[in-house]
This record gives structure tokens, C-alpha cells and sequence, in this order.
């Protein structure tokens, strides 16, 4: 791929268009080397590096650049001289037993990463987002997730009410609800979170059979972030689990 | 204060020669003035705002500015019109019977601020952070906090060494160690977290008497996020005492 289209990869449309996605430096590489053997389609990736590198062991195509090309693929102040071009994947198949996160219009590239991680850390689920959310091949998301997106099945642009289609039991968080504590909380199949601002809106859920949950708190402020939300959720039901 | 020098307040070391920081937006401005009845030192604070927002209910002493002005005081893209100056206090007493959270050497201050979100929404611990910490003051952090620095009462620049003397049983968080979900994990009276790269150099526990806990994963990726594990610890912590 030639220098000037990975550094277009910064941009969703020309993600698209390419389908490919960019990863920047030593930790997230060696995550994609890692994440190779579980989906083989990964070795269409391309390592673009500087000599600093140029003893880096992959099993993957090597390109050398000069430090002045890679700060110019590169999106942080001080590039860490190796990246890799990715192609853009279809979820793998997976059992149709894992289970599912739904998040509604998240916006913050860095809440996104955060809910891979966790999602990557207990294992279990998929990830699905709705339409209007980041994109997950944004270079702020895919460094939050410090290499987690390479162990989760992702579908982006699923709309809400395909939802009652794939899922018998849905469960949603919101600030009102039964505890997350509740033995019952275990029981589904799908778990709907809400935007950073604006949560669930009433009129998204319309028509959709979910149970409302919450996580009990001291009221001293207003609401979690949907990041600590999922966190503590995923733990939850991974404590259910052993 | 003069213009000029609350537009130096995004800097850490104006913001210690004045003794205040600035908070920016509307939700902010309205956690400050739901923390007044609680810490009465907070009534020193004043508040900026564009004609936009002239019609804003506050006990607080106000200042009109222009759209211009504002965009010159706002470190965002977008200055939403309101912004308030906020006396630096040192942590309100607070009963000894309240347990701490340690953070050693944070980095990132959307981790920071998340944590003491989750820290306001749960109750019953105050925030400690190492020397050469991210400043909670720093304009990201304050904004991840969305308000619940007014209500976790925090104290920075706290030596590691020091701990042994002020709390009697001391845990800290690792990749290995026994699991948060065992019963024995809430009997502490300070919880010790470590740098989002590093973790907690073995060499910065000599020394200090602490058990080791760990949150159990599926062995996917290497760690959760430091944030991601104080949510997860502090919901283990505040699900035990109900």
C-alpha cells in the first residue's frame, strides 16, 4: 500500500473505502501477532517499520520507512516506529451461544476501547454497536482497547429494533431498575446500554421487550459513565458464571 | 480574577500560584453549586458567562463576558457559555472511618476522572494519589470527573511509604493474587492500584505489607484497564456492605 493511503486510514470514509484500518506501535502490533492463529484473515496485515525495528519478528509482510515517512502515517506527537496496515473484518463466526452487548450511539472513542478491553478481559460476548456510533477503526478507539478488538466479535450498524429478532431476553442499563446484584440480572441474552449523554432514550426502547436494570449507588452525582457501567456489569456476570 | 489569568489557569503551575482551577459548561457549573451546602469554602467561587446564559440561577458571584471572551477562556472547540473559577481546598475532613483508594503514578486523566466518578457514585472512600500523578485539576480530568471531584474528598502528592503509618491493612490490585470476589477482599482499609503502563513496580511495594488480589480473566489480553478495575473493585466493595 503506498505511504500517502495508510495515512488517509486516520479517516473513517477512507477506511471504508480501502478496508483496511491503521494500528500504531509496538503493543497493539504484537496483539494482532498474537490474535493470528485464532482468525487467519488477519495475515492480509502489512508491518510498516523503521530501522529502530528492523529486528521485529513476524510471520507478517515487512515494509522499512524512514523516521520522517512514519511521522507522517503516524497520528501521535511521537511516533513509536512500527504500525500495521489491517484489513477491515466481518465479525468472525462465533458460537451462537455468546452472548451480546448492544451499545446505543456511543460517542467517545475512549469509553468504546475501554468496553473491548473488558469485553476481551471476561470473554463471552460480542459487541454490537447501533448506527451513530464512533467508529471502532478510530485510532483514539483502537489504542483504548490496547489490542482487545482483535480477541471480540464486532458488528457495527445494527439498528435497535433488530434486537427482539436475535434475542429472546433483553436487559437494559439505565438509573432506575432491579439491582444488578439480583440473581435475575444473569438471565439474558442481550444487555443495552445507553449514549454517554443522553442514555436510552424512551422512544428507542419503544416496542422492545427489556428489563430495566441499574446499579445501585450513594446519589451524591447524577449517573456512571457507560464505560464503568459495562465494567462492572461484565464482572458481574462473569462472577455469576464460575 | 482578570481574564488573562484565568485563561493561565489551564496550566498547572498558575493553578497552584492562584489556588484555583476552572471548570467549564453547564453541568459542571451545576455540580459545583449542588456541592456548596456541603463544603461552604466553595461559595469563594465565581462564575463567567455569555449573554446566552444570563438567565442563570446561582448563589455564586457572576461576571458577564462576551462570546469572544469565552472563547478565549475555553480550552474546548465549542465554549459552551459558562464557565466558573474554583478556590483549590485541601481535602475536607472527613470521618477516619472512611477508606482510600491509592493511585500510583495515574497517567491518564480520563482514567482519573472516571475513577472518582465511580468513587462519588459509590460513597465511602477518599481518593490518594502518588507524586508524579496526572493533576485532578487538569482541564480532561475535571471534565471525566463530570462534577464528582466536588464529592470525593482527594489528597495528592501522598508518598507510597507513607501509607503503613496512617492505614492498618493495606491491598493492593495486580495479575496475580487471590480473587476480589473472595469474601476476604473487603476487610482493607486502603486499596492500592498501579501506573496504566507499569502497574506497581515490585520495588515500590518493598516494604509496605500488602496482599495481593487479582480480578480473574479469561487469559485473552494482558490487563484491564486501571480504571476499568477500580469500577469492578469498588462495585465488589460496595456490594458487600448491602
Amino acid at each position: 500500500m503506498k505511504l500517502e493511503e495508510i495515512r488517509k486510514l486516520h479517516q473513517k470514509k477512507f477506511r471504508q473505502e480501502f478496508g483496511c484500518f491503521l494500528i500504531e506501535g509496538e503493543h497493539l502490533v504484537l496483539e494482532l501477532q498474537r490474535a493470528l492463529p485464532g482468525d487467519p484473515r488477519l495475515n492480509a496485515s502489512e508491518i510498516y517499520l523503521t530501522a529502530e525495528f528492523a529486528h521485529w519478528q513476524t510471520p507478517l509482510p515487512v515494509h522499512r520507512v524512514s523516521a520522517r515517512q512514519m511521522a507522517q502515517l503516524s497520528e501521535t506527537r511521537s511516533p513509536q516506529g512500527i504500525v500495521a496496515v489491517v484489513p477491515l473484518l466481518p465479525a468472525a463466526e462465533i458460537s451462537p451461544a455468546t452472548r451480546a452487548l448492544y451499545l446505543y450511539e456511543i460517542q467517545d472513542p475512549g469509553n468504546l476501547g475501554t468496553i473491548l478491553r473488558t469485553l476481551a478481559w471476561f470473554g463471552g460476548f460480542r459487541c454490537l454497536l447501533s448506527p451513530n456510533s464512533v467508529d471502532v477503526h478510530n485510532a483514539k478507539a483502537v489504542r483504548a482497547t490496547a489490542g482487545a478488538l482483535f480477541h471480540v466479535p464486532i458488528e457495527a450498524d445494527v439498528p435497535l429494533e433488530t434486537l427482539p429478532a436475535r434475542f429472546r431476553r433483553i436487559a437494559h442499563l439505565g438509573l432506575a431498575g432491579q439491582s444488578i446484584s439480583t440473581p435475575g440480572f444473569r438471565d439474558f441474552d442481550c444487555y443495552v446500554y445507553g449514549n454517554e449523554a443522553r442514555g436510552l432514550p424512551r422512544e428507542a426502547l419503544a416496542g422492545i421487550r427489556s428489563v430495566a436494570f441499574t446499579i445501585a449507588g450513594s446519589g451524591a452525582i447524577e449517573s456512571l459513565n457507560v464505560a464503568a457501567s459495562v465494567n462492572i456489569c461484565q464482572y458481574e456476570l462473569a462472577r455469576a458464571r464460575t
